[in-house]
């Protein structure tokens, strides 16, 4: 199927189990989230992380515990619309499921935080080549050996994701990405990957590893997988998130969350 | 006294009582906030309220309960650096103090939002006219008929400043002020007041009125008071904030809050 989706056509497919596949590339235009949500006595302290690192944690929305129905997406509901979820308990992934209806209740609050796919769309838009994309992969991302800024239960590693390019790409890389503050911003590195803690780029900690040519240059974003790592550090009795890849597709348009 | 201060000579100078005065103009360069502090009970939905509504309530820095030293300013002590604090018991004004100390607790959690005087600041610099500077007043600020997006029991109407500009001049400001997006960002609107709910400039609901020569058209920006509306709101036992111009001084240069 090569016809183009809207954000709510998309949905209405994965909520009737139509579409169970990741969402990358699909809806294009629409921004796309991540999803955490977490037990409403944690919810301040999983707020104040966010805030605390907005760079690889970008609020979108967060709903009142109990809600299901983000601003940014009216008539969707979380416990459906995305393709696949994962639930942790205590810290240890337990149950990866396409519907979370039985499992939320009341007494859990719904995390939107941006994703990359908005910057990526407008780096292609621009000529700037997405290597992952090219070879049809999961970007690389790694764990760095900077911290989070902590909040009560909360902690992680910084995550970026990584992509390469030639280093007049890199620059024009900057420029278009500072636009898009709530989808991780400006890069965070770039250069000697050695320096943030990271080994060996062919072996990233998450997605695949992709080629980097002669003359090119790792360029570092801060990655939303930052946040799953927080939520699931405080080892709380429940944690849902989005599947990788399998994420919420929103109302927003891409351009609603650039600052210039 | 027309010596410059650093932020925490400035402090300092507060702290032992030798200043109590707003502090408008002084430390020039350093970040300056709005101070609310909340029950710890409230403060997921104060946070969250600052999150939905970024342009009033840019977040610079949340306190751990119970917790006075904040991550922008070492070694400071929020309840007793400030000039002077408001105190509201059940949304009313009960009291105004130059110390918090005997009433704040373990159970408050402190918000520092942005302020205005970083962009005022940048906007000088760029040669742009700040009338109520000029004319040595409080800046004007009105109630507008746009409503924050609500969370729990906070609530408020936006609430905005306004400063007069010639229309190239307005133009700039955007430009400038944009940068500031952690100190209010962008203006939320210019041109004909009545179209947000604004009766007569010449009467602001808060501050003073200014000159507005002829040729020039009124610039609104989203206003820090909004926050304070907010925090009263939900008529919690006590709110603490900071008195109108008496604003806590953060070790921040305002260049770090910018994001271009």
């Amino acid at each position: 199927m090569t016809e183009i989706l809207s954000a709510l056509e998309l949905r209405n497919l994965i909520r009737s189990n139509k579409w169970t596949k990741p969402t990358s590339g699909t809806a294009p235009g629409y921004v796309q989230a991540n999803l955490v949500m977490i037990p409403k006595e944690a919810a301040f302290h999983f707020l104040l992380f966010c805030t605390r690192n907005p760079k690889p944690c970008p609020i979108l929305d967060v709903l009142e515990p109990g809600c299901v129905e983000p601003a940014i997406a009216r008539g969707a509901d979380l416990r459906k619309d995305l393709p696949k979820y994962r639930i942790y308990r205590n810290g240890v992934l337990d149950a990866e499921v396409p519907d979370v209806t039985g499992v939320f209740s009341e007494e859990m609050v719904s995390f939107l935080l941006g994703c990359s796919f908005s910057f990526e769309t407008a780096m292609m838009a621009n000529g700037l080549p997405i290597r992952n994309i090219e070879e049809n992969k999961n970007v690389s991302m790694y764990i760095t050996n900077r911290t989070c800024r902590e909040a009560g239960p909360f902690s992680a590693p910084l995550v970026v994701s990584m992509r390469p390019l030639e280093p007049l790409q890199a620059i024009r890389a900057v420029q278009i990405t500072t636009r898009f503050l709530l989808t991780h911003g400006a890069p965070v590195y770039l250069g000697d990957h050695r320096a943030i803690g990271i080994k060996e780029l062919a072996k990233p900690d998450f997605g695949d590893a992709v080629t980097i040519r002669p003359g090119e240059v790792p360029v570092f974003w801060a990655c939303g997988v930052t946040s799953i790592m927080a939520a699931i550090s405080a080892k709380l009795p429940m944690v849902i998130t989005h599947s990788p890849g399998h994420m919420f597709v929103s109302d927003l348009k891409d351009e609603d969350l650039t600052v210039l």
